[in-house]
């Protein structure tokens, strides 16, 4: 086709997006639950399936995903990191065509329920735990951890002032306001610290520093909280290269209730949904 | 217009949806969150400006909400039972025309922070608590409680068999598998109840009776854990009517690994999206 | 159990959720999709079920979605009202102990592609169309036809004034604003006249009068018009009874640009997510 | 802060997400609606916020959203792309310490009613328009289109054979499927070329040919699909360098209805959630 002369594919990726796979130990008489969503992806040399339609290089998507629960039964499933890995490796092994495999874990975390024998459990809160790893054939791996939909809110210690004046600035200093967000981080493990890691214990120790950072942290701005939140996890987990976080400002405005007669001494707000400010940045270990 | 003698409006309701007020009690050392989403809604004699476009009856949906943020500061948030019987009765005295003011209080939770010096929060679960309130003129309320999207799951102690077998029916019979639901759940309060409850401790009961009993509970059928469940809701709390569930079979299928040489006792499956069961009931102390 | 002298099933309800059937009907030229979403229902005598688990009364919900792939093989699937009934009469045949079987279809639309040699298709509108099904044993059908998600919006021929003043309103009366709202309309057949009914002509009169009511009313209130968008689908399908109305006003709130020095003449707005009035009323033919 | 010697500062960003602003022109019979979701973004030497909370150099994501509605007043609201344009050189003259300006703008579409007089309007379809824009202050300009939510099936002219066969594949081959998929697609303008071109024709020209390879494309495999949409995009439009397109496989499974005793030739499927196929994939013009 003329077309081949003209245009190239210069990006491709394809795989399985959210298998939705949980696996229960039930060895001991606390059953474990991992309750995961899984998505893989390959890049390599398979042009031929998106130019002529030739798929002879394709390993399928259906069979990316009967890999998915099939090492969960062959290898178990432990830590996310672990078992990412583990199907990066099953991928590249069957697909010779690939370059790279990309696993993407999502885990739903569950408590225990007391009075359940083991065997109850009610889903832990409302934050999903987060594995990405990119694996070459060549043996490079580059891991990253985060979490999604942490939601936390702070009803002092936060301030905002000093900022930019011109023509389109209206917005009234503040030195008393509530400063909600829900965090998205990704949590990048230099080289080499991936393999031998403890990453539960990375895990709980970034959430940690998360946390701590913002509860205890005096706000002038949410740049700054955010800096402070990513030095946390790095000065937590050694382990890590590089954060990068994403926090929108989810606004919550002190409502004027003038109109009726009432004052408002940081009583009442209005938790309003959009627009939001969006304030993103990476932290990198030097 | 000749209609008005063709058609009649039987029914009509009009307010105010999700009005999202956070009220903070900074009283004491550790602030306390009311984080509400307030809907309102009046019915009564408001004829004239649905055939007439006439709102001289009409108390403005923006008023609605004026009413909601006014009562959080006039009056406080304590309990979203008493707060939401706070704007109907204000609602009714507002706008002669309503016969009856309905409030549909939802509550988002949140947990201290450790560190955060009683005002640094994360969100505390993923389930929400509710409060609806419809009262009457004549002083006549009545009120319900409930919680959504409160995520349970079991890994035992459930199993499916013994129904009806017809030509549609292919459904293996088995004991052994993952029940898992999100329950949403209403309680009635008995008439005269309400008032002078401790609606705290009611939720409180009804919550910890939901999981106590689905998670204490050997299940032959998700109608019978729905049935324990509400059964236990109903011992809990004196206060309560009637308990009205309903309860999505949430789909654990165990996954077949036949096909590439595994076995499967009980250790991997697939978490299903759609079709799901959906079982419902209401259970009223006689 | 004790409990059973104490607590009634006083409501019960089950069945299979959100079976997504697609039919593909090849006989002609132009292909013909019908891409539904059905959800069945039973209510009847499965107390044993409720209250001891015994499941030998049940139909499994497994079995009711068996029920709906197979009949959309057996009878085919044309308009969905009368699939819902095919679906209704088979599960009351096929389960005893229910008294009544409830099917929800929901609908979504496809337009053909032009190009597609009658085969290809893109997704028409953001609408779905809605038939709910009542059987009982005895015969009688209760029907009932809508739509969910229909977006519209007016830039003018709408005006808000007149309305009750009190203390906590404080909203202007304005004689020009822009009337946006998502409709949800359930329209219900009168007794007898859903058998024989031309349900696509029914629901394509009911859209029509819907949009061309919308379109051509001029506004004092969104409840005017809601009633306007009732009587003219009552006016236009003589088949149906009542119509119910559910109406969000969407806000398009005229943005205050003054602070930077400039006016707004009906020019710039902002559509706000969170709260919106909420609007509701059915309309019964006499 | 010693901190500041250890950890670095690596990237940035921050502004303003999803002002929903809506712009009429009601200059002609036909008033034309501009219904925007517009996100703002500056990057640059903003330092001093993330470290010491220094605000001096920040303008307010309040004051981004002040520049959206106040541009939208001032010039106007034309194509998307134009707009953009002049919100981000807005951002950039208003605040020095930017260094790029990122600009996304989605739209929703709307059709004119029949019978509303040139201002009454109805969703038009379920897709989304976007227009991406990356502004320096050197004025160099990087400017995408695209399109999400571009929901498409065809019932015939698909199969699917001839893949890598190894332990984990399963799947059978097939000279007969649907093919669904939700187009997500962006195309970036050839350098220079964004200028002075006429974008809505390049939209509806990139949409057109979208929808025409889509329909007109005998498919041996997605991947061939997305290269040939790819192809069709920049054969139809010489203004554009480059098209990315992600491309769930929604999946309709021909579902087994030989347990109750019937065939299906290919004519009820059942179609599926999750996981899906999710392919991707650059063409760029050489």
């Amino acid at each position: 086709m003329s077309h081949e002369k003209t245009y190239d594919l210069t990006w491709n990726q394809y795989g399985k997006a959210e298998v939705r796979v949980v696996h229960v130990d039930r060895s001991g008489p606390q059953h474990v639950v991992r309750d995961l969503n899984v998505t893989t992806g390959l890049r390599g040399d398979f042009e031929p399936a998106y130019t002529e339609g030739d798929n002879s290089r394709v390993l399928t998507t259906d069979a990316q995903k009967n890999t998915v629960f099939g090492l969960a039964r062959e290898t178990g499933v432990g830590e996310p990191e672990a078992f990412a890995l583990a199907v990066a490796r099953q991928l590249l092994s069957a697909c010779p065509s690939a370059d790279v495999a990309r696993v993407v874990v999502e885990q739903y975390l569950w408590n225990p329920l007391s009075g359940g024998g083991g065997h109850a459990f009610s889903r832990a809160g409302s934050h999903v735990v987060v594995a990405e790893l990119e694996l070459n054939r060549d043996g490079a791996a580059e891991l990253t951890g985060g979490v999604d939909e942490l939601v936390v809110l702070k009803t002092t210690d936060s301030e905002y002032s000093g900022f930019l004046k011109e023509r389109f600035t209206t917005l009234g200093e503040t030195d008393e306001r509530i400063l909600a967000t829900q965090v998205t981080a990704r949590w990048r493990y230099a080289e080499g610290a991936a393999e031998g890691a403890d990453h539960a214990a990375v895990k709980a120790g970034a959430l940690e520093a998360l946390l701590g950072a913002f509860a205890g942290h005096y706000s002038l701005a949410l740049q700054q909280t955010l800096h402070a939140m990513g030095v946390a996890v790095l000065e937590a987990c050694p382990e890590l290269a590089e954060v990068t976080l994403t926090l929108p400002n989810k606004h919550h405005f002190l409502q004027d209730l003038s109109a009726y007669g009432l004052d408002n001494p940081n009583a009442v707000y209005h938790a309003d949904d959009r627009p939001y400010g969006l304030i993103q940045g990476t932290i990198t270990r030097r």
